[in-house]
């Protein structure tokens, strides 16, 4: 059969990095490619009993249809902590001009695509920060939309280049940001980056989907409060998730948005997947209520201090001076840039046959074709042991590429 | 804020059952409305101890991120079950012209919007039985397509206005069908009809998607063969799922379709939800090897047997000879056509004062302007006696607007 696929799907590839990761390996191969949380941060023990207790206790509930916009007690219990931690989420009761609701989401991604899907024709634009999440780009595409890039400075999205590319781009209607631990680049943009983002996006009244996945995973450094707390207008969406913190495979997330844009979003997600699996929505608000989630919280950044150290030690006694890295203040990943004459397909390859995974830069380009001297490494998911070893493996193929 | 929805979404309304659900009622309401599955369906016990035996076994694969297409021993679990069952599933080592694949999917509401995401622009059209599911109408109005109804007569979809209806329509991208069990019109197709739709398909090179959630609940008459059974060409795409058999709230579907095919679905699943929740993945797989799923899809069949019956009773001695009702083998809907002079409007309003829940007809129609003298009733959801309770209530009500 010759079939005659959608537009927007014709030409769209998985993700580079999941083809990655399913390319055949050996018990040798150390792999920096991946994203998944670290598996000893999910607490097994507290999850199974709290499941033998819904199945006990709860199980008709827990196995049939839900509701759209999530369980109820968890979206309540979401808001409470976004409000109490993080100054997230508006209420006229509180004097403020709109409500923001809570809604759960298949996961981050999900968020991410729905809020495309609930602001863009095919043919419109998005625009974000250049390099960015892959996830995030494949979702704008997969609704036929293009993906323009703005650059990265050391406060974050470079402001002037953002203000012009919307005043040039009449059909952008989403602005998509990973301010903090962004991926790939591991930057966290500054306050005043943010205020700036912000006062941009209102001034051309673009919305904004903030992306906040790695939220509660820092290590190090100060908090930065969050763009959606700065919302007095009602134009940012809000996206993070339990992936990093309790299950990655569950595939429980959430969005606050003003209550407006979260139904549309809810009528777009009942298209999709009625609901996200209610069992594991139960027991998310059960850990939530009966567990000690700062606590957990507290350990899994000590888990990803350690690591995240460890790899940085040994990037520091590893790399010539010319190869720089980011030392990030958490998150999950360390970006490192190769010297302009690296050929780095050639330096991709060489990682390869030295049995090492790395992400080639080029990956997170709103532009595909665009070049990149960057590589993107991960600690979360390789043991202590890996961690050393692949640096040390890094280490002799940039040897072999970097002339100091 | 004046906030300016994308053209799909900007008019598309929750579903109507969905809000019907919603609407407050007391202990005295009895609702024909869901279409949720008998609680007692779910094999609780046996759920519970095989996720006791994954949080002790396979805690670590099963919390973290999967693949998109899904769980592999599931994938394989539910083809070899699909071919040795249904006889669906092709493949060229078996003198195939090309190879059918299974994917996992987070409900069988994701297989429609995947189907929909992968052969349709915006603007272009998909032809539906009318009435249909209304989950699969909100799917393809929120991927910005036209829907497009044809008739059903006794043998399923009416054969000669469905070509007509695809001459007609030169961006009619799929046909959408549900010939088993139909929801909401309770009809299944004959033989016959499939081989002539599948015939049309063909001729015209429009995909079809099959969709089937009620597969395994036949309790009366004889299997008649799939279409998927009879694709030759690999023009069909056949989903399904475990709502309707383990439990609805975990979210777990499944679509068999040609390879290429399903690689463009799981790109777009990718960008949806990255993966579907892989505890409850790895849940159905083990129920469907170490448990007896054909013997507890026997005890479903026995109590949606009963229910069934229980209900078409009630209707036999209640409803005048004007009114008609479908007597379905199998499934979870019965379908009541009123006579034409009834104001279905008014009908609808006293139903609910005499606190008894239906679903219009008119909610099904692919243009929801257009009337229908129709109601749908669920019989899986209610007790046995608010079956005979409610069918009583619908008496009332109807001989109140029905004169003989």
């Amino acid at each position: 059969m010759n079939y005659h696929f959608s537009d927007k799907l014709v030409n769209l590839k998985p993700s580079a990095i999941r083809e990655i990761l399913k390319a055949p390996s050996d018990a040798e191969t150390i792999s920096f490619a991946a994203g998944n949380p670290a598996p000893e941060t999910f607490p097994v023990e507290q999850l199974a009993d709290l499941a033998a207790d819904i199945f006990r206790n709860q199980s008709t509930v827990a196995l049939q249809y839900g509701v759209t916009d999530g369980y109820g007690p968890l979206r309540e219990a979401i808001a409470k902590r976004q409000k109490e931690v993080y100054g997230i989420g508006r209420s006229i009761a509180e004097g403020d001009s709109y409500n923001d609701t809570t809604i759960i989401v298949s996961g981050g991604q999900q968020g991410i695509e729905l809020a495309c899907k609930a602001f863009c024709n095919e043919g419109d634009a998005v625009i974000c920060e250049n390099p960015t999440f892959i996830g995030g780009l494949n979702s704008f595409r997969s609704c036929g939309c293009e993906t323009i890039g703005v650059p990265l400075n050391e406060d974050g999205i470079d402001l002037a280049i953002l203000e012009e590319t919307i005043r040039k781009t009449p059909n952008a209607k989403l602005l998509y940001l990973i301010p903090t631990f962004q991926n790939p680049a591991g930057l966290t943009s500054t306050l005043e980056n943010r205020k700036g983002v912000y006062e941009i996006a209102k001034k051309y009244g673009i919305m904004i989907f903030e992306d906040n996945p790695y939220a509660e995973l820092r290590f190090a450094g100060e908090e930065i409060p969050t763009i959606k707390s700065m919302d007095t207008e009602g134009i940012v969406m809000y996206g993070s998730t339990f992936s990093k913190i309790l299950s990655a495979g569950m595939r429980v997330g959430f969005v606050v948005a003003p209550e407006e844009v979260a139904a549309k979003m809810v009528v777009a997600k009942q298209s999709e997947d009625v609901h996200t699996n209610l069992f594991f929505q139960i027991l998310c608000y059960k850990y939530m209520t009966e567990c000690d989630l700062p606590a957990h919280i507290d350990f899994i950044r000590d888990v990803y201090r350690h690591k995240c150290g460890l790899m940085i030690k040994g990037l520091e006694e590893e790399m010539p001076a010319s190869v720089t890295f980011t030392r990030p203040e958490g998150g999950l990943f360390i970006w490192v840039t190769l010297p302009d004459y690296v050929d780095m397909t050639a330096f991709i390859k060489a990682t390869m046959a030295e049995k090492l995974r790395v992400v080639p830069g080029a990956t997170f380009n709103c532009d595909v074709n665009e070049p990149s001297q960057c590589i993107r490494l991960n600690y979360s998911t390789p043991s202590d042991e890996q961690i050393v070893e692949g640096v040390k493996k890094l280490g002799k193929v940039v040897r072999a590429f970097v002339k100091e």
